[in-house]
Order: C-alpha cells, then structure tokens, then sequence
C-alpha cells in the first residue's frame, strides 16, 4: 500500500507510561508537521465494532477464554481497525498515532500465551505486509510496570495474569526491537523527563 | 483427538429447515442412543462468550465490517466452542448435535465473500484436523429458502445479503457434499415428510 501517510506505534507492556509518551509524541508531531491530519487509535479497539470486542475482550469472566478466541478476536478487532481507519486515513495523507498494534499480539499472545506459530500466520493473513513507519517500544521491568498498573486501580482480565506471562512478552518485545529497524527502544525505568527526552530524540532520528 | 463421542451437524443456507431437521435428528439420537447425554450446539455461539459475539456479529450497524473482521469473529466464536463444549463434550463420550459448524465459514465467507484463501488458512490454524463424524446439508434453492427466512420476521445482517452471494453459499456447500463422504446432501425443496425420511435414512446409512 503506496501513500502518503505516517503511521507511528507506541508499545510496551502495563505501567510502561504508553499514555504519556503518547501526548509527547502527539505534540513533538503537531510542531512537525503543523496543520496535517492526526488520528489516535488504540488497539484493540479503535471503532465502535471493535471497541465492543474489546469490552468483551477486556471483561474478567467465570467461562475461562480459549487461547485461540482471545488471539481470534484481537485480530478481528485489527481488521476492523486498519481497513476501516487507518488505511483510509493513511490514503488521506494523515498521520496515525496507534497506541499499540500488532508486536502487542507478538508480545502477548505470541510470547505470554505461547502462540508464536498462530500470531504469525493471523498476522499475515489479516495485515499481509502492512505495517507502521515507526513503532516505539517502551521497555520496563514487569515487576515495576505492574506494581504502577495496580496503582491505577482494578486491574483487567490481561493485567490479571501473572509475572511470568508478562516477562515472556518483555523478552519478544526486546528480540522484536533487536532485529527491527523500524521498532526503537527506549528504556522507560529512567526518570520521566529522560523518557520523554529519549522519545523525542527517536522521532528526530526517524522523521 | 481420539474419543468415544460422536459430533453431528446440521447445515444449510437460511430457509432450508435447519430447525426442524434439528428436532427430528434429536429424536432419533434419543432413540438409537437412550440414556446418552446429548449435547446442543450452535454457530457462531454456543458458549455466553461467543453468543456475545454472536450478538454484535449479527446485528445489522451503521459502520460497514470488513470481511476479514466478520471471517475472524466467526472463528473466535468457533475457538471458544470446540476447546470449551465440544472437545470436553466428546471426550465424555457425548453425543453433540451442532447447528451450523465449519461449513458454514466455507459457504458464507469462503463463497458468500471470496475469501476462500483465508477461511481454509484459519480453519487450520483453529481446528486443525479436528472436524464431525457427520454432517447433514439440507439443500435449497437461496431464493425459496431467504422468502421462507423472509416471513419469520426481521432479517439479520447475513439474511440482508443479495441472491448471489447465497447462490454463491450454496455452491460451496455443494461442492463440499460432492467432495466429502462424511457430508451428506439432502432435497430439502421436498415436501417436509419426505425431508426427514431422507434425513433419518442418512442416520441410519452412517451410525
């Protein structure tokens, strides 16, 4: 898909601070590019048929959920995503902000959940070759993202699971980034100011 | 998956009398298996998460679904009720009766959409060579079967589609009971005795 658009990912796992890199990002882009269209998704979701997935998708329930219909549904709500707003938007010449994308699928279900073989088939049978300009991937320790995730309150069928199922997603995170030019990381234990430095730093790198 | 249970299934497009061929099969698993739990399913749902699906699956929306998004949400449907009912149904030695099943991805959107490709790619990654010992297909004509589906009320966003993509479900559908000796096709434009004759002769010939 040839066009004219921008699309730029945030990544990492909870408690990385993907919420405040995102309006840095989103101000370092409006100084940059002054006056062009900026659209801000969040995966899964980001319509309203894909964010009634998602409710689902997020909700705690007693009927335990398969591995494969929780990995299903990301990807129905990514297809939704990206035919229906992002593409359009990038056929526009927008830019696309995506706070997380497909390397959380990677990271989560494909890591956390040991579904690597599965996310990657999904992957190209829903994206083909699509994928962002730029994606950056705010590493942090599990133990420390979580403990900052719990501090926000009631924590979601996802940041119920444990330790180890988000360190194994860290580790793909990291290889991901180590052999992807396009995925940058940056180191989000450093004190905020640092981060939001280093973000800014990548994007004048990048863009 | 080796196990003493036995997974029956019903399909059909819109019309063809899925409903009442269900409760003749019923009687006559009642009959040839008395005091056999019986377990019934249904397509896309079956489970309280998928029927949420379901329910966003089917209602008519505003916002256009893309074709890959509805193909993934059958599947995420389809996931939750193999690995949760069916699976641990016929592993009790069960036997389960479904309304719909895989077929029905293959008519729908594999001929209904075109998208073939995918439906055969995510039957595998979701399935993967798990299938029934039998399946029924009542076979009608889409314009007689949607004027019968027509006057029981309001139609669905699927039961909304134009002739030819139902022309072009019943094709697939043919094709597969051409193909596939487990899949039995029966007239089901005959008057209604003559339906479940055929279809309790076609339980006799195989159980």
């Amino acid at each position: 898909m040839k066009h004219d658009g921008l699309f730029i990912v945030i990544e990492g796992l909870e408690g990385a601070g993907k919420s405040t890199a995102l309006s840095v990002i989103q101000q370092w882009l409006e100084q940059r590019f002054p006056g062009r269209e900026l659209v801000n998704t969040r995966e899964p979701g980001g319509t309203p048929l894909a964010e009634e997935i998602r409710a689902i998708w997020k909700a705690p329930r007693e009927e335990p959920m398969a591995p494969m219909t929780e990995l299903l549904m990301v990807y129905a709500c990514r297809a939704q995503l990206v035919e229906t707003v992002i593409k359009p938007a990038l056929a526009r010449g927008a830019v696309v902000l995506g706070d997380r994308h497909d390397l959380s699928s990677l990271a989560y279900q494909g890591g956390g959940r040991g579904l690597a073989e599965p996310v990657s088939a999904l992957s190209g049978i829903t994206l083909g070759t699509f994928k962002p300009d730029l994606t950056l991937y705010l590493d942090i320790d599990p133990a420390i993202g979580l403990e900052r995730a719990r501090q926000r309150g009631e924590l979601d069928r996802i940041e119920q699971e444990q330790l180890d199922f988000f360190q194994r997603a860290r580790q793909c995170y990291q290889s991901a980034a180590a052999e992807d030019d396009n995925i940058l990381e940056i180191d989000a234990s450093q004190p905020m100011a640092a981060v939001h430095q280093a973000i800014v730093t990548a994007l004048e790198s990048r863009l």
